[in-house]
């Protein structure tokens, strides 16, 4: 006889209509692999009468706006948490966690920025919170960063986390669009939302990272620790740069291990074509790992989307179902760092730089920028001045070695103060070609 | 207390000094993430005497020539069974499930050919076969098929898995070498055996295919049943023509349901530039991997080597030794088949074609060649005469959209019959553009 499982959900959109579709669909692969009969039995929203597709067919269970259907179900084991937004979704999980139930959600803003308390609830009532689809949807990134490099030392995480944003720049690069019209195209295929603010600026990649850091480095993260900056301000003329350069300009989370502590942050960055996070296409998410042992690895796949994000919802599901989250001891795993790791600020982390001067078109200021650079010990790359001067200006492109930013910054500073630079520099990081 | 669990260690080569390396260095990394001290207590290898690098100190361990030593210790839980090779690999993993100890394998060779066996005796004895270090090293690629796929039917499996061939053909396209003058750099490096045979002509590539495919779609894979043509014809000329055509020469593996089944084999495969599987450099390794609901998903890592590979074994071993490999029913899960999936021949897939044609310097013969493929309902992507025709002779270049293989080779052999090419003609498979 094949065991049933109950689960309740809570959120019936976009994500809770993918896994209701394949629960309804392909239900008998699952039996198949986990040897259980997942049955929904309550389904929670706040549009209960809404008419929804067949594929979506809730079966037996209970619909209802009201949330006490699932807790009072002592045959609920696990609760799907499929809502966006902060108060109202902490409210929600604290509430079945309290209730003695699993939770499984795809909350980021949830977890980044209240995860430390409800990690803190789940571990009094011994029950569980996973979040596979809270980062990088389809992609198992949570599960390799936990289990598949479980015997590595993290050293850095490159990530490639908000599909809007690469699907934006990619447009700007591929088809010569401003900003804005790939903001209108991406809004148009649904790869973006209505308001893409927190898309845009780098929030939703720095709640991503703010997770995937605290895995990895096994440290509490403060989400205030992460500097943001978002691809609101990429524009044309910064595209036909990166081309020149044999570049692509990705928003990139970076966590890495420095001497001092870690470097967190997420940024507008030049990634050499050939590298293989440049060559993660359109809407797509990449997850570049570097394990001390394994080395570098690369997961591309779909971010976000109701089916890939759905598949990541339900691998959480039968892992607690089927038990395989719990550990020897037999407590369900928690999300409990060891230790509490000091964030570096911009002015200690390492990478090469890459600055676009424009300078007054006459002779020594090329001089002057490399002493500027030479007197921190900064090894220049690369400098060119592709355009020829306007207006008794000049266009200078350097890319710098990796140096601490500190150095960085304090040659640019010394540029400003010895009148070498015009208006204000273009600043950002680049990461070096290989693997 | 922290609990300590028991191992032994078949086999003290490459992997094996891996293995011990990490436990000897990253012991209380493992202890924290997982709760438990990891003793090794015995080392079973043919040259106990042999003097070993510090860093992969035995510690408390046995060192022996006699697997005795493994299978009387009744605290041993589990063996980590790192030797190649068949007859006496199989004995040695079926004497420790015998014994009621877990066997953690990297030997996809023994997999691919007696797996059947193996998880047989596995299943009797209640104990589990893990074998994530036996495809792709250090990428988390079976767990990954296994768990965070675990949702998903799976369309098809596209993938380099062999880190030889991929370094040999990456040498002889960026450095214009000879076939053999690569093979011989990467001897040097490390990267081919002395006798590198079983990597070249794809035998290594169809092992771990059958073992990816048998997880996959959960079917008997028979080895014999994988077409196979590994890289060693490959020459300059077809470097040439595939920089020609934007593409890169990957030794690829296919696994991907047909209407009437399941197409297996390894072949060599033109990949457009801009297709992230082009983009799996040097030594690397790829599996992409297209789900129904997850989408394609890319995993790029090192395939081989030491503590890549460790670190695979080690995910395995804290999986069992955790619980995680258990299921719902508290048994050890096995790798068992649920289906016999019919495998298609070369005439049922479906796949773009590659063809270069030595053909006579005579008019008509273009139209001949394209009547050819008309016939057969075959769509020409693109045709191209690069070079002048030499002594009467002329070179044609066709890529066709996806066909059925019987239909193309059809076509091929009509050209024969009507005298249209006067050389055996080089015929690829080629890829679609996208992910």
């Amino acid at each position: 006889m094949v065991m049933s499982y109950g689960i309740g959900l809570v959120g019936w959109g976009t994500v809770g209509g993918g896994v209701l579709e394949i629960l309804h669909q392909d239900g008998r692969l699952l039996e198949e692999r986990c040897g259980m009969q997942v049955s929904c039995r309550a389904i929670v929203t706040k549009h209960p009468q809404r008419p929804r597709p067949t594929e979506q067919a809730p079966g037996n269970a209970v619909v209802s706006d009201d949330l006490n259907v699932i807790i009072s179900d002592p045959q609920i084991h696990t609760v799907l948490h499929l809502v966006g937004g902060l108060e109202e979704a902490y409210d929600i999980a604290a509430r079945c966690l309290r209730a003695g139930k699993h939770v499984v959600t795809a909350n980021k803003a949830l977890l980044a920025e209240r995860g430390h308390d409800l990690f803190h609830i789940a571990r009094q009532h011994q029950v569980c919170i996973a979040f596979e689809a809270s980062v990088a949807g389809g992609i198992p990134v949570i599960a390799s960063l936990r289990d598949g490099f479980v015997a590595n030392k993290i050293i850095s995480l490159h990530a490639i986390l908000n599909g809007t944003c690469n699907y934006v720049l990619t447009q700007m690069e591929q088809f010569d669009l401003g900003f804005e019209e790939a903001v209108a195209a991406a809004k148009e295929l649904g790869y973006a939302e209505a308001d893409p603010t927190l898309d845009i600026d780098g929030t939703d990649s720095a709640h991503k990272l703010a997770i995937l850091a605290r895995i990895a480095f096994s440290t509490t993260v403060q989400f205030s620790d992460i500097s943001v900056e978002g691809i609101q301000n990429i524009t044309d003329e910064d595209m036909a740069s990166a081309k020149r350069l044999g570049c692509r300009i990705k928003l990139l989370a970076v966590a890495a291990r420095r001497d001092k502590g870690l470097e967190l942050r997420v940024a507008p960055t030049l990634i050499p074509l050939n590298h293989p996070l440049a060559n993660v296409p359109a809407n797509y998410n990449g997850v570049l790992i570097d394990g001390h042992a394994a080395g570098p690895n690369l997961l591309v796949g779909q971010g976000a989307g109701a089916l890939p994000t759905a598949s990541a919802v339900i691998a959480d599901l039968v892992g607690i179902a089927s038990g395989a989250y719990q550990d020897t001891a037999n407590h369900f795993t928690f999300f409990e760092p060891s230790y509490n790791v000091p964030v570096v600020s911009e002015r200690e982390e390492v990478t090469g730089s890459y600055g676009r001067f424009t300078v007054p078109d006459r002779p020594g200021i090329l001089a002057g920028i490399s002493a500027c650079f030479a007197e921190r010990g900064i090894s220049i790359q690369s400098i060119r001045q592709d355009r020829p001067a306007e207006n008794d200006r000049a266009i200078l492109e350097t890319i710098t070695h990796p140096c601490p930013g500190g150095d960085f910054l304090d040659a640019v500073q010394a540029m400003q103060k010895q009148g070498l630079l015009v208006e204000n520099p273009v600043l950002w990081r680049r990461i070096p070609q290989d693997l």
